[in-house]
């Protein structure tokens, strides 16, 4: 879409957005040509030993952070967190093959983080619990040792609203189903209800911000508030909190309840605050992203009320229907990614 | 270390190497700058759903593939699988932060695949049988569901030959044992013991090195042998194989035995193979590791009189001290990484 068009719908639809798609003068180039890396690799953030018995420690609850950073960067890093039964992949190529939001924010000079949770993926997991069950040292007890959580593609159609029936898209789905099965594969066992609390992603992710001096967090679903968690941890670093498709936002409807104080508040109202959804609300679990949809716009008005800067982005507003809870991977990526980059631009880069 | 240096401790060490040394005329550049990426990017191969009842499936066995691919590449790419009890962090930056191999390779114009294993990390694990015993459905038993391998700092040290006891280094080591916490952060859950017979990862490597349309396939300990399994599933995109570790070669010692019958062992001689040991093999679990590079020293004779082209590369053969189990980490691992790159020109590039 021409940055014309582009802006043409803004004025249509939202005319409140207008101010910040116009913020970027002209969308950037799209083309796949090379890519230069100023630096990329990968560490770790906290983690603490586990003494199993003599001469028996493990290390636990250790986030890994794989980043790359462009050449000629100047923006305020990015550091993305997946959400539930997911892993990093969710920020990378897309199940059909087209470019992830990873290197997206990158090549447009963003230096980007991929955080694998603390229990997830590259991060491992606290495996302690579950052995002593396996290994008959305890009953099992689901109080204790609670199954390991592996989403099913049946209910996972249906959170991430990819259509109305299970492999009937929407008419005008922006996800690409016509690759579901590939996309399942990023579909991974879960273990953050072996999570102590408070939970260590919180800490890890403040943690990351001071280190690099700056940065924006962003969340998905299940993480999607794990952002403003951080920021109340310590908001050192923190330049700017987004909530993609978050699982409610001050309520914490789904799945821990959570009402901020006036002070909490007053932390968020200090730091540019963004919540995005997709499409098709009203479909998926009985009516639940209605709730927390509604949810998020009341905590955007709590914020913007005790003096912050908070915006709740919901594409259909501008004209863009047909996303998805996986609004990375949906077809249109690039698009809603460029809003995010324009916010990002208005918001946060010009309050350095 | 210099090109003429290396080529005087070749000629002084080993003379049997020096061709092999010779093939590169002079050592690149090891400066961090700008780094060109033609592609990048992330998928999966392989993976089965399993029906875990009505309306209740989910994707099991998939392996989560990262690659990049250097400006101006023409060479084979390389495919990096860790080992045990770790992820695909084995090959990126090193716990003191300095350059890993799928940098140090790529900066080398060789793209550069990463595979997290089947069972592991982000390719996630079939959880199924383990949640059987966590909801008590069935009751606790090693053999149908066995504790979940989380190998601790003390028996990771003694494997990985950092030193002669726990914390004590030895006096050449080249280890950065100063960050031994940070690269106890690696070490993760291992589910490989959930495998099914034959082992998936076997397929699926063999499958991207013919989806790759050719491609080294190299392994590090406990999947040491995996690239020769690869390419006895189907060679047809196995253009060289790399066993760095392994836990033996033809005898497969541990933790499997395995015999390669005659007409294994032929297409095993058609096809490049390189075997990478570190140094002191008589520390660590009861000479063990002086068993395995026996077994692989046997290995390679037995290639080689089957018409093959096997190499035995022993670092201190050519005056190369200190080395690791986990080479590619080691202080030397830029000068590792040479030797195996002299390998591949020479070996799987000019026979393209």
């Amino acid at each position: 879409m021409s940055s014309f068009a582009h802006l043409l719908l803004a004025a249509v639809f939202a005319p409140a957005f207008t101010l910040l798609v116009a913020a970027t003068p002209a969308f950037a180039d799209r083309s796949n040509g090379a890519l230069v890396i100023e630096d990329q690799g990968s560490f770790f953030v906290g983690g603490e030993v586990l003494n199993r018995g003599p001469e028996d420690d493990v290390t636990i609850h250790q986030m890994y952070v794989q980043y790359q950073i462009p050449k000629g960067n100047g923006q305020t890093p990015v550091v993305f967190t997946h959400g539930c039964c997911l892993s990093s992949k969710t920020w990378e190529t897309t199940p059909d093959g087209r470019m992830g939001w990873d290197e997206y924010f990158l090549r447009h000079k963003r230096p980007v983080y991929l955080t694998d949770q603390v229990n997830r993926a590259r991060s491992g997991f606290d495996a302690t619990k579950i052995n002593q069950v396996l290994t008959g040292e305890i009953p099992p007890n689901e109080e204790v040792a609670p199954p390991i959580g592996h989403v099913s593609h049946q209910t996972a159609w249906g959170i991430f609203r990819f259509g109305p029936e299970f492999r009937v898209p929407h008419d005008d789905g922006q996800f690409p189903v016509e690759v579901l099965d590939d996309f399942y594969k990023q579909m991974i066992p879960d273990l953050r209800s072996y999570l102590p609390s408070p939970n260590p992603n919180w800490k890890s992710l403040s943690d990351l911000a001071a280190k690099l001096d700056g940065a924006v967090l962003v969340g998905h679903s299940q993480s999607g508030q794990d952002p403003f968690e951080a920021a109340l941890t310590s908001a050192v670093g923190v330049k700017g909190l987004i909530a993609i498709e978050p699982v409610g936002c001050s309520a914490g409807v789904f799945p821990t309840g959570r009402t901020f104080s006036d002070d909490e508040l007053a932390v968020l109202a200090d730091i540019p605050i963004l919540v995005l959804f997709g499409d098709h609300l009203e479909t998926g679990i009985g009516g639940l992203w209605q709730t927390l949809f509604q949810d998020c716009q009341a905590f955007v008005s709590n914020v913007n009320d005790a003096g912050g800067n908070a915006t709740m982005l919901y594409p259909p507003d501008l004209g863009i229907f047909g996303n998805s809870h996986m609004l990375m991977q949906d077809r249109n990526n690039d698009q809603i990614a460029d809003l995010i980059l324009d916010w990002l631009a208005t918001n946060v880069d010009k309050k350095r």
